[in-house]
Protein backbone atom coordinates (compact mmCIF):
# COMPACT_ATOMS: atom_id res chain seq x y z
CA UNK A 1 0.00 0.00 0.00
CA UNK A 2 0.99 3.33 -0.81
CA UNK A 3 1.33 5.74 2.18
CA UNK A 4 -0.64 8.90 2.24
CA UNK A 5 -0.88 11.77 4.49
CA UNK A 6 -3.57 14.55 4.22
CA UNK A 7 -2.75 17.94 6.04
CA UNK A 8 -5.87 20.28 5.90
CA UNK A 9 -9.93 19.08 6.88
CA UNK A 10 -11.50 21.66 4.64
CA UNK A 11 -13.68 20.31 1.40
CA UNK A 12 -11.11 19.34 -0.82
CA UNK A 13 -9.41 17.47 2.20
CA UNK A 14 -12.70 16.11 3.21
CA UNK A 15 -13.56 14.22 0.24
CA UNK A 16 -9.82 13.13 -0.64
CA UNK A 17 -10.09 11.26 2.12
CA UNK A 18 -13.55 9.61 1.33
CA UNK A 19 -12.07 9.22 -2.28
CA UNK A 20 -8.81 7.30 -1.33
CA UNK A 21 -10.75 5.36 1.73
CA UNK A 22 -12.46 3.44 -1.14
CA UNK A 23 -9.19 2.76 -3.04
CA UNK A 24 -6.72 -0.20 -2.28
CA UNK A 25 -3.69 0.75 -3.72
CA UNK A 26 -3.31 4.04 -1.58
CA UNK A 27 -3.66 3.90 2.77
CA UNK A 28 -4.49 7.35 4.12
CA UNK A 29 -2.06 6.44 7.10
CA UNK A 30 -2.87 9.98 8.89
CA UNK A 31 -4.36 13.38 8.63
CA UNK A 32 -3.62 16.40 10.18
CA UNK A 33 -6.34 18.68 11.60
CA UNK A 34 -6.80 21.90 13.50
CA UNK A 35 -9.93 20.49 14.52
CA UNK A 36 -9.66 16.69 15.18
CA UNK A 37 -13.84 16.73 15.64
CA UNK A 38 -14.04 17.91 12.19
CA UNK A 39 -12.79 14.98 10.26
CA UNK A 40 -13.30 11.94 13.01
CA UNK A 41 -16.49 10.26 11.27
CA UNK A 42 -14.17 9.84 8.29
CA UNK A 43 -11.31 7.92 9.85
CA UNK A 44 -10.09 5.92 13.17
CA UNK A 45 -9.09 8.57 16.05
CA UNK A 46 -5.56 7.47 16.23
CA UNK A 47 -5.05 8.84 12.73
CA UNK A 48 -5.90 11.84 13.13
CA UNK A 49 -3.89 14.36 14.42
CA UNK A 50 -3.90 18.29 15.34
CA UNK A 51 -0.01 18.68 15.39
CA UNK A 52 2.56 19.27 12.79
CA UNK A 53 5.43 17.22 15.08
CA UNK A 54 3.32 14.16 15.15
CA UNK A 55 2.90 13.93 11.58
CA UNK A 56 4.37 10.15 10.72
CA UNK A 57 6.65 8.94 7.65
CA UNK A 58 4.83 8.45 4.31
CA UNK A 59 4.94 8.22 0.92
CA UNK A 60 3.36 11.33 -0.08
CA UNK A 61 2.16 13.95 2.25
CA UNK A 62 -0.75 16.37 0.52
CA UNK A 63 -1.57 19.50 1.58
CA UNK A 64 -5.23 20.81 1.46
CA UNK A 65 -5.66 23.97 2.88
CA UNK A 66 -6.50 27.43 1.82
CA UNK A 67 -4.32 29.10 -0.59
CA UNK A 68 -2.61 31.67 1.97
CA UNK A 69 -1.57 28.59 4.19
CA UNK A 70 0.19 26.51 1.71
CA UNK A 71 3.99 28.12 1.69
CA UNK A 72 3.44 28.39 5.66
CA UNK A 73 2.21 25.08 6.12
CA UNK A 74 5.12 23.46 3.84
CA UNK A 75 7.87 25.36 5.85
CA UNK A 76 6.41 23.74 9.52
CA UNK A 77 6.90 20.34 8.40
CA UNK A 78 10.24 19.22 10.13
CA UNK A 79 11.33 16.09 7.91
CA UNK A 80 13.51 16.64 4.46
CA UNK A 81 13.16 15.40 1.04
CA UNK A 82 9.66 13.48 1.13
CA UNK A 83 7.62 14.23 -1.76
CA UNK A 84 4.64 17.50 -0.55
CA UNK A 85 2.04 18.88 -3.09
CA UNK A 86 -0.63 20.97 -2.85
CA UNK A 87 -4.07 20.72 -4.38
CA UNK A 88 -4.61 24.42 -5.28
CA UNK A 89 -5.32 25.43 -8.56
CA UNK A 90 -3.42 29.52 -8.20
CA UNK A 91 -0.59 28.60 -6.13
CA UNK A 92 2.77 27.91 -7.94
CA UNK A 93 4.28 24.57 -7.20
CA UNK A 94 8.11 27.05 -6.40
CA UNK A 95 6.05 28.20 -3.54
CA UNK A 96 6.21 25.14 -1.63
CA UNK A 97 9.54 24.81 0.82
CA UNK A 98 12.59 23.81 -1.03
CA UNK A 99 13.68 21.29 2.16
CA UNK A 100 11.11 18.64 0.59
CA UNK A 101 10.05 17.64 -3.29
CA UNK A 102 7.63 19.40 -4.49
CA UNK A 103 4.44 18.50 -6.66
CA UNK A 104 0.80 19.73 -7.32
CA UNK A 105 -2.42 17.27 -7.09
CA UNK A 106 -4.77 19.64 -8.15
CA UNK A 107 -8.52 18.11 -8.52
CA UNK A 108 -10.50 20.35 -10.83
CA UNK A 109 -13.97 20.16 -9.34
CA UNK A 110 -16.27 22.43 -6.99
CA UNK A 111 -16.54 20.33 -3.37
CA UNK A 112 -19.14 21.17 -0.87
CA UNK A 113 -19.10 18.76 2.44
CA UNK A 114 -22.66 17.99 2.01
CA UNK A 115 -22.66 17.23 -1.88
CA UNK A 116 -21.11 13.67 -2.56
CA UNK A 117 -19.29 13.77 -6.16
CA UNK A 118 -17.47 10.91 -8.15
CA UNK A 119 -14.21 11.55 -8.02
CA UNK A 120 -13.57 8.82 -10.63
CA UNK A 121 -15.05 11.94 -13.26
CA UNK A 122 -13.06 14.26 -11.62
CA UNK A 123 -9.75 15.61 -13.80
CA UNK A 124 -6.52 15.66 -11.59
CA UNK A 125 -3.85 17.74 -12.82
CA UNK A 126 0.10 16.58 -11.50
CA UNK A 127 2.98 18.52 -11.64
CA UNK A 128 6.55 17.28 -10.42
CA UNK A 129 9.92 18.37 -10.11
CA UNK A 130 11.21 14.53 -11.36
CA UNK A 131 9.99 11.50 -13.13
CA UNK A 132 10.01 9.19 -9.93
CA UNK A 133 7.81 11.89 -8.19
CA UNK A 134 5.47 11.99 -11.37
CA UNK A 135 5.40 8.87 -11.75
CA UNK A 136 3.92 8.06 -7.55
CA UNK A 137 1.63 10.91 -8.10
CA UNK A 138 0.26 9.31 -11.41
CA UNK A 139 -0.45 6.15 -9.80
CA UNK A 140 -1.76 7.47 -6.81
CA UNK A 141 -4.15 9.87 -8.66
CA UNK A 142 -5.30 7.27 -10.99
CA UNK A 143 -5.97 5.03 -8.06
CA UNK A 144 -8.97 7.42 -7.22
CA UNK A 145 -9.82 9.28 -11.02
CA UNK A 146 -9.65 8.51 -14.76
CA UNK A 147 -8.67 11.34 -15.76
CA UNK A 148 -5.18 12.55 -14.56
CA UNK A 149 -3.57 14.95 -16.39
CA UNK A 150 -0.09 16.99 -16.38
CA UNK A 151 -0.20 20.70 -16.68
CA UNK A 152 2.52 23.10 -15.08
CA UNK A 153 1.69 26.16 -13.02
CA UNK A 154 1.74 28.27 -15.60
CA UNK A 155 -1.13 26.33 -17.43
CA UNK A 156 -2.71 25.61 -13.98
CA UNK A 157 -3.28 29.36 -13.56
CA UNK A 158 -4.97 29.53 -16.71
CA UNK A 159 -7.34 26.90 -15.99
CA UNK A 160 -8.35 28.12 -12.29
CA UNK A 161 -9.00 31.51 -13.69
CA UNK A 162 -11.41 29.66 -16.61
CA UNK A 163 -12.89 26.93 -13.53
CA UNK A 164 -13.72 30.76 -12.10
CA UNK A 165 -16.04 31.54 -15.48
CA UNK A 166 -17.70 28.26 -15.89
CA UNK A 167 -18.07 27.36 -11.95
CA UNK A 168 -18.04 30.26 -9.32
CA UNK A 169 -19.66 32.98 -12.06
CA UNK A 170 -22.02 30.42 -13.76
CA UNK A 171 -23.27 29.49 -10.14
CA UNK A 172 -23.94 33.39 -9.54
CA UNK A 173 -25.69 33.66 -12.97
CA UNK A 174 -28.15 30.50 -11.56
CA UNK A 175 -28.35 32.73 -8.10
CA UNK A 176 -29.68 35.88 -9.96
CA UNK A 177 -31.99 33.75 -12.06
CA UNK A 178 -32.97 32.29 -8.62
CA UNK A 179 -33.60 35.48 -7.26
CA UNK A 180 -35.89 36.91 -10.09
CA UNK A 181 -38.22 33.78 -9.56
CA UNK A 182 -38.49 34.51 -6.36
CA UNK A 183 -39.51 38.04 -7.24
CA UNK A 184 -42.21 37.03 -9.38
CA UNK A 185 -43.32 33.99 -7.75
CA UNK A 186 -41.97 31.38 -10.19
CA UNK A 187 -40.44 28.31 -8.88
CA UNK A 188 -37.08 28.03 -9.39
CA UNK A 189 -37.72 24.46 -10.35
CA UNK A 190 -38.78 25.81 -14.03
CA UNK A 191 -35.95 26.93 -14.87
CA UNK A 192 -33.50 23.67 -14.23
CA UNK A 193 -34.13 21.51 -16.97
CA UNK A 194 -32.95 24.71 -19.13
CA UNK A 195 -30.02 24.61 -16.74
CA UNK A 196 -29.61 20.95 -17.49
CA UNK A 197 -29.67 21.56 -21.02
CA UNK A 198 -27.16 24.44 -21.31
CA UNK A 199 -24.49 22.33 -19.80
CA UNK A 200 -25.44 19.66 -21.65
CA UNK A 201 -25.33 21.24 -24.80
CA UNK A 202 -21.63 22.09 -24.67
CA UNK A 203 -21.08 18.10 -24.83
CA UNK A 204 -22.09 17.59 -28.17
CA UNK A 205 -21.74 21.40 -29.67
CA UNK A 206 -18.72 24.48 -28.65
CA UNK A 207 -19.98 27.40 -26.38
CA UNK A 208 -20.27 29.54 -29.98
CA UNK A 209 -22.30 27.22 -31.54
CA UNK A 210 -24.75 26.68 -28.50
CA UNK A 211 -24.99 30.63 -28.14
CA UNK A 212 -29.04 31.50 -28.53
CA UNK A 213 -30.85 34.93 -27.56
CA UNK A 214 -31.70 38.46 -27.73
CA UNK A 215 -28.44 38.96 -27.19
CA UNK A 216 -26.86 36.24 -30.17
CA UNK A 217 -30.00 37.77 -32.25
CA UNK A 218 -28.71 41.62 -31.80
CA UNK A 219 -32.62 41.69 -30.66
CA UNK A 220 -32.68 45.24 -29.34
CA UNK A 221 -36.79 45.52 -29.12
CA UNK A 222 -36.17 42.11 -26.27
CA UNK A 223 -32.77 43.68 -24.94
CA UNK A 224 -34.25 46.82 -23.80
CA UNK A 225 -38.10 45.26 -22.45
CA UNK A 226 -35.73 43.25 -20.04
CA UNK A 227 -33.67 46.08 -19.21
CA UNK A 228 -36.96 47.77 -18.30
CA UNK A 229 -38.25 44.89 -16.83
CA UNK A 230 -35.00 44.53 -14.23
CA UNK A 231 -35.47 46.80 -10.85
CA UNK A 232 -32.34 45.70 -9.39
CA UNK A 233 -29.21 48.01 -10.74
CA UNK A 234 -26.64 45.09 -10.19
CA UNK A 235 -28.67 42.73 -12.24
CA UNK A 236 -28.87 45.67 -14.67
CA UNK A 237 -25.62 46.00 -14.80
CA UNK A 238 -24.33 42.73 -15.50
CA UNK A 239 -27.46 42.04 -18.49
CA UNK A 240 -25.71 44.96 -20.50
CA UNK A 241 -22.27 43.59 -19.40
CA UNK A 242 -22.75 40.88 -20.75
CA UNK A 243 -25.37 41.37 -23.88
CA UNK A 244 -23.13 43.89 -24.85
CA UNK A 245 -19.74 41.06 -24.97
CA UNK A 246 -22.29 38.72 -26.94
CA UNK A 247 -22.95 41.09 -29.89
CA UNK A 248 -19.42 42.05 -30.04
CA UNK A 249 -18.53 38.58 -30.30
CA UNK A 250 -20.90 38.25 -32.38
CA UNK A 251 -19.07 40.94 -34.85
CA UNK A 252 -15.62 39.00 -34.56
CA UNK A 253 -16.98 36.15 -36.29
CA UNK B 1 -56.66 13.63 -32.70
CA UNK B 2 -56.81 16.95 -32.20
CA UNK B 3 -55.55 18.91 -35.11
CA UNK B 4 -52.49 21.54 -35.06
CA UNK B 5 -51.11 23.55 -37.49
CA UNK B 6 -47.51 25.05 -36.91
CA UNK B 7 -46.66 28.44 -38.61
CA UNK B 8 -43.02 29.03 -38.93
CA UNK B 9 -40.07 26.83 -39.36
CA UNK B 10 -37.32 28.27 -37.14
CA UNK B 11 -35.83 26.14 -33.70
CA UNK B 12 -38.71 26.12 -32.32
CA UNK B 13 -41.14 25.01 -34.65
CA UNK B 14 -38.39 22.24 -35.70
CA UNK B 15 -38.79 20.90 -32.45
CA UNK B 16 -42.40 20.85 -32.17
CA UNK B 17 -42.83 19.15 -35.35
CA UNK B 18 -40.66 16.59 -33.98
CA UNK B 19 -42.23 16.35 -30.51
CA UNK B 20 -45.82 16.60 -31.89
CA UNK B 21 -45.13 13.69 -34.62
CA UNK B 22 -44.26 11.19 -31.81
CA UNK B 23 -47.91 11.66 -30.12
CA UNK B 24 -50.83 9.28 -30.30
CA UNK B 25 -53.37 12.30 -29.85
CA UNK B 26 -51.89 15.24 -32.08
CA UNK B 27 -51.85 15.76 -35.73
CA UNK B 28 -49.77 18.57 -37.07
CA UNK B 29 -52.51 18.80 -39.86
CA UNK B 30 -50.42 21.89 -42.00
CA UNK B 31 -46.65 23.84 -41.18
CA UNK B 32 -46.61 27.25 -43.07
CA UNK B 33 -43.19 27.88 -43.96
CA UNK B 34 -41.45 30.51 -45.79
CA UNK B 35 -39.10 27.65 -47.03
CA UNK B 36 -40.53 24.97 -47.22
CA UNK B 37 -37.85 22.75 -48.26
CA UNK B 38 -36.40 23.80 -44.16
CA UNK B 39 -38.78 21.46 -43.08
CA UNK B 40 -39.44 18.66 -46.05
CA UNK B 41 -37.64 16.16 -43.50
CA UNK B 42 -40.08 16.49 -41.48
CA UNK B 43 -43.55 16.04 -42.71
CA UNK B 44 -45.00 15.30 -46.10
CA UNK B 45 -44.77 18.10 -48.34
CA UNK B 46 -48.30 18.35 -48.95
CA UNK B 47 -48.98 19.20 -45.60
CA UNK B 48 -46.35 22.44 -45.81
CA UNK B 49 -47.36 25.58 -47.55
CA UNK B 50 -45.95 29.00 -47.96
CA UNK B 51 -49.16 30.66 -48.34
CA UNK B 52 -51.20 32.23 -45.18
CA UNK B 53 -54.27 32.20 -47.53
CA UNK B 54 -54.00 28.30 -47.91
CA UNK B 55 -54.10 27.46 -44.33
CA UNK B 56 -56.88 24.58 -43.57
CA UNK B 57 -59.01 24.31 -40.22
CA UNK B 58 -57.26 22.86 -36.74
CA UNK B 59 -58.38 23.13 -33.48
CA UNK B 60 -55.08 25.51 -32.52
CA UNK B 61 -52.83 27.36 -34.89
CA UNK B 62 -48.93 27.65 -32.95
CA UNK B 63 -46.95 30.81 -34.45
CA UNK B 64 -43.90 30.01 -33.72
CA UNK B 65 -41.83 32.70 -35.32
CA UNK B 66 -39.26 35.51 -34.10
CA UNK B 67 -40.81 38.00 -31.60
CA UNK B 68 -40.91 40.98 -33.69
CA UNK B 69 -43.21 39.07 -36.43
CA UNK B 70 -45.69 37.31 -34.15
CA UNK B 71 -48.21 40.44 -34.33
CA UNK B 72 -47.98 40.72 -37.80
CA UNK B 73 -48.23 37.09 -38.80
CA UNK B 74 -51.25 36.54 -36.25
CA UNK B 75 -53.12 40.03 -37.66
CA UNK B 76 -52.52 38.19 -41.03
CA UNK B 77 -54.31 34.93 -40.65
CA UNK B 78 -57.52 35.10 -43.03
CA UNK B 79 -59.84 33.18 -40.46
CA UNK B 80 -61.48 34.58 -37.22
CA UNK B 81 -62.33 33.17 -33.35
CA UNK B 82 -60.48 30.25 -33.69
CA UNK B 83 -57.33 29.91 -30.72
CA UNK B 84 -54.13 31.00 -31.81
CA UNK B 85 -50.99 31.06 -29.59
CA UNK B 86 -47.13 31.89 -29.80
CA UNK B 87 -44.43 30.17 -28.19
CA UNK B 88 -42.34 33.37 -27.13
CA UNK B 89 -41.12 34.42 -23.54
CA UNK B 90 -41.21 38.08 -23.58
CA UNK B 91 -44.63 38.82 -26.06
CA UNK B 92 -47.49 39.67 -23.82
CA UNK B 93 -50.19 37.40 -24.92
CA UNK B 94 -52.58 40.47 -25.41
CA UNK B 95 -50.00 41.13 -28.39
CA UNK B 96 -52.31 38.90 -30.72
CA UNK B 97 -55.00 40.02 -32.87
CA UNK B 98 -57.86 40.33 -31.51
CA UNK B 99 -59.79 38.49 -34.12
CA UNK B 100 -58.96 34.84 -33.07
CA UNK B 101 -58.80 33.59 -29.46
CA UNK B 102 -55.50 34.28 -27.49
CA UNK B 103 -53.00 32.00 -25.89
CA UNK B 104 -49.67 31.63 -25.01
CA UNK B 105 -47.20 28.28 -25.47
CA UNK B 106 -43.80 28.90 -24.18
CA UNK B 107 -41.57 25.92 -24.09
CA UNK B 108 -38.64 27.32 -21.75
CA UNK B 109 -35.94 25.50 -23.08
CA UNK B 110 -32.95 26.61 -25.90
CA UNK B 111 -33.15 25.25 -28.98
CA UNK B 112 -30.71 24.37 -31.64
CA UNK B 113 -31.34 22.40 -34.69
CA UNK B 114 -28.42 20.24 -34.63
CA UNK B 115 -29.07 19.07 -30.88
CA UNK B 116 -31.96 16.59 -30.09
CA UNK B 117 -33.92 17.37 -26.95
CA UNK B 118 -36.26 15.64 -24.83
CA UNK B 119 -39.37 17.16 -24.91
CA UNK B 120 -40.82 15.17 -22.15
CA UNK B 121 -38.26 17.33 -19.89
CA UNK B 122 -39.16 20.47 -21.17
CA UNK B 123 -41.95 22.50 -18.66
CA UNK B 124 -44.04 24.33 -21.12
CA UNK B 125 -46.16 27.64 -19.43
CA UNK B 126 -49.60 28.22 -20.67
CA UNK B 127 -51.74 30.77 -20.84
CA UNK B 128 -54.88 31.67 -22.46
CA UNK B 129 -58.17 33.82 -21.98
CA UNK B 130 -60.91 31.57 -21.43
CA UNK B 131 -61.31 28.46 -19.42
CA UNK B 132 -62.31 25.38 -22.49
CA UNK B 133 -58.88 27.01 -24.41
CA UNK B 134 -56.78 26.61 -21.46
CA UNK B 135 -58.22 23.00 -20.91
CA UNK B 136 -57.78 22.30 -24.77
CA UNK B 137 -53.82 23.54 -24.27
CA UNK B 138 -53.29 21.97 -21.69
CA UNK B 139 -54.12 18.49 -23.28
CA UNK B 140 -52.06 19.14 -25.88
CA UNK B 141 -48.66 20.38 -23.86
CA UNK B 142 -49.22 17.27 -22.01
CA UNK B 143 -48.69 15.08 -24.93
CA UNK B 144 -45.68 16.50 -25.69
CA UNK B 145 -44.17 17.26 -21.93
CA UNK B 146 -44.44 16.44 -18.20
CA UNK B 147 -43.89 19.67 -17.12
CA UNK B 148 -46.94 21.64 -18.15
CA UNK B 149 -47.62 25.04 -16.13
CA UNK B 150 -49.78 27.80 -15.97
CA UNK B 151 -47.82 31.37 -16.13
CA UNK B 152 -49.28 35.03 -17.17
CA UNK B 153 -47.80 37.49 -19.51
CA UNK B 154 -45.46 39.39 -16.40
CA UNK B 155 -44.66 35.98 -14.69
CA UNK B 156 -43.49 34.82 -18.14
CA UNK B 157 -41.56 38.43 -18.94
CA UNK B 158 -39.50 37.52 -15.53
CA UNK B 159 -39.01 34.00 -16.46
CA UNK B 160 -37.44 34.75 -19.58
CA UNK B 161 -35.32 37.38 -18.21
CA UNK B 162 -33.88 34.79 -15.98
CA UNK B 163 -33.72 32.15 -18.66
CA UNK B 164 -31.69 34.86 -20.00
CA UNK B 165 -29.41 34.88 -17.12
CA UNK B 166 -29.17 31.01 -16.61
CA UNK B 167 -28.99 29.85 -20.46
CA UNK B 168 -27.70 32.90 -22.52
CA UNK B 169 -25.09 34.54 -20.10
CA UNK B 170 -24.17 30.90 -18.38
CA UNK B 171 -23.33 29.56 -22.10
CA UNK B 172 -21.16 33.03 -22.69
CA UNK B 173 -19.05 32.36 -19.91
CA UNK B 174 -18.53 28.77 -20.95
CA UNK B 175 -17.45 30.34 -24.30
CA UNK B 176 -14.88 32.21 -22.02
CA UNK B 177 -13.70 29.42 -20.34
CA UNK B 178 -12.82 28.05 -23.67
CA UNK B 179 -11.18 31.12 -24.91
CA UNK B 180 -8.97 30.79 -21.89
CA UNK B 181 -8.42 27.60 -22.62
CA UNK B 182 -7.13 27.66 -26.02
CA UNK B 183 -4.97 30.54 -25.22
CA UNK B 184 -3.16 28.69 -22.69
CA UNK B 185 -2.63 24.98 -24.74
CA UNK B 186 -5.48 23.51 -22.50
CA UNK B 187 -8.02 21.23 -24.00
CA UNK B 188 -11.43 22.29 -22.91
CA UNK B 189 -12.82 18.86 -22.80
CA UNK B 190 -10.76 19.51 -18.72
CA UNK B 191 -13.16 21.55 -18.07
CA UNK B 192 -16.94 19.77 -18.82
CA UNK B 193 -17.15 17.81 -15.67
CA UNK B 194 -16.86 21.01 -13.69
CA UNK B 195 -19.16 22.50 -15.63
CA UNK B 196 -21.91 19.47 -15.31
CA UNK B 197 -21.00 19.25 -11.63
CA UNK B 198 -21.98 23.09 -11.70
CA UNK B 199 -25.50 22.38 -12.91
CA UNK B 200 -26.24 19.25 -11.30
CA UNK B 201 -25.21 20.56 -7.92
CA UNK B 202 -27.99 23.33 -7.67
CA UNK B 203 -30.90 20.42 -7.96
CA UNK B 204 -29.69 19.21 -4.43
CA UNK B 205 -28.27 22.72 -3.43
CA UNK B 206 -29.31 26.12 -3.54
CA UNK B 207 -27.39 28.38 -5.55
CA UNK B 208 -26.66 30.65 -2.77
CA UNK B 209 -25.24 27.46 -0.70
CA UNK B 210 -23.44 26.05 -3.83
CA UNK B 211 -21.22 29.66 -4.52
CA UNK B 212 -17.66 28.37 -3.91
CA UNK B 213 -14.47 30.25 -5.39
CA UNK B 214 -12.60 33.51 -4.50
CA UNK B 215 -15.15 35.83 -4.49
CA UNK B 216 -17.38 34.05 -2.24
CA UNK B 217 -14.04 33.82 0.33
CA UNK B 218 -13.39 37.48 -0.43
CA UNK B 219 -9.47 36.11 -1.51
CA UNK B 220 -8.28 39.61 -2.93
CA UNK B 221 -4.59 37.50 -3.33
CA UNK B 222 -6.41 35.23 -5.80
CA UNK B 223 -8.67 37.61 -7.02
CA UNK B 224 -5.59 40.24 -8.16
CA UNK B 225 -3.33 36.83 -9.26
CA UNK B 226 -6.65 36.11 -11.45
CA UNK B 227 -6.95 39.44 -12.43
CA UNK B 228 -3.36 40.09 -13.54
CA UNK B 229 -2.99 36.92 -15.64
CA UNK B 230 -6.44 37.74 -17.84
CA UNK B 231 -5.09 39.69 -20.71
CA UNK B 232 -8.65 40.25 -22.60
CA UNK B 233 -10.56 43.58 -21.18
CA UNK B 234 -13.54 42.15 -21.66
CA UNK B 235 -12.60 39.50 -20.18
CA UNK B 236 -11.34 41.28 -17.15
CA UNK B 237 -14.96 43.51 -16.76
CA UNK B 238 -16.11 40.57 -16.78
CA UNK B 239 -14.62 38.96 -13.67
CA UNK B 240 -14.24 42.26 -12.18
CA UNK B 241 -18.15 42.75 -12.05
CA UNK B 242 -18.83 39.18 -11.06
CA UNK B 243 -16.58 39.41 -8.08
CA UNK B 244 -17.84 42.54 -6.81
CA UNK B 245 -21.18 41.16 -6.77
CA UNK B 246 -20.48 37.94 -5.28
CA UNK B 247 -18.52 40.01 -2.43
CA UNK B 248 -21.44 42.51 -2.34
CA UNK B 249 -24.15 39.74 -1.86
CA UNK B 250 -21.92 38.03 0.46
CA UNK B 251 -22.42 41.04 2.53
CA UNK B 252 -25.89 41.08 2.35
CA UNK B 253 -26.57 37.56 3.66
Amino acid sequence: MIKVVIIGSGNVAHHLIKAFTKSNTIEIIQVLARQKESISHLLDSNKITDNTNDLVEADLYIIAVSDNAIAEVSSQLNFQNKLVVHTSGSIAMMDLDSKNRKGVFYPLQTFSKNKEVDFHQIPIGIETQNDDDHQLLETIAKSISDKVFNINSQQRKGLHVAAVFVNNFVNYLYKIGNDICVENNIPFDILKPLIQETASKIESLSPNDAQTGPAKRNDTQTINTHLNFLSDENQKEIYKLLTKSIIDNGKKL
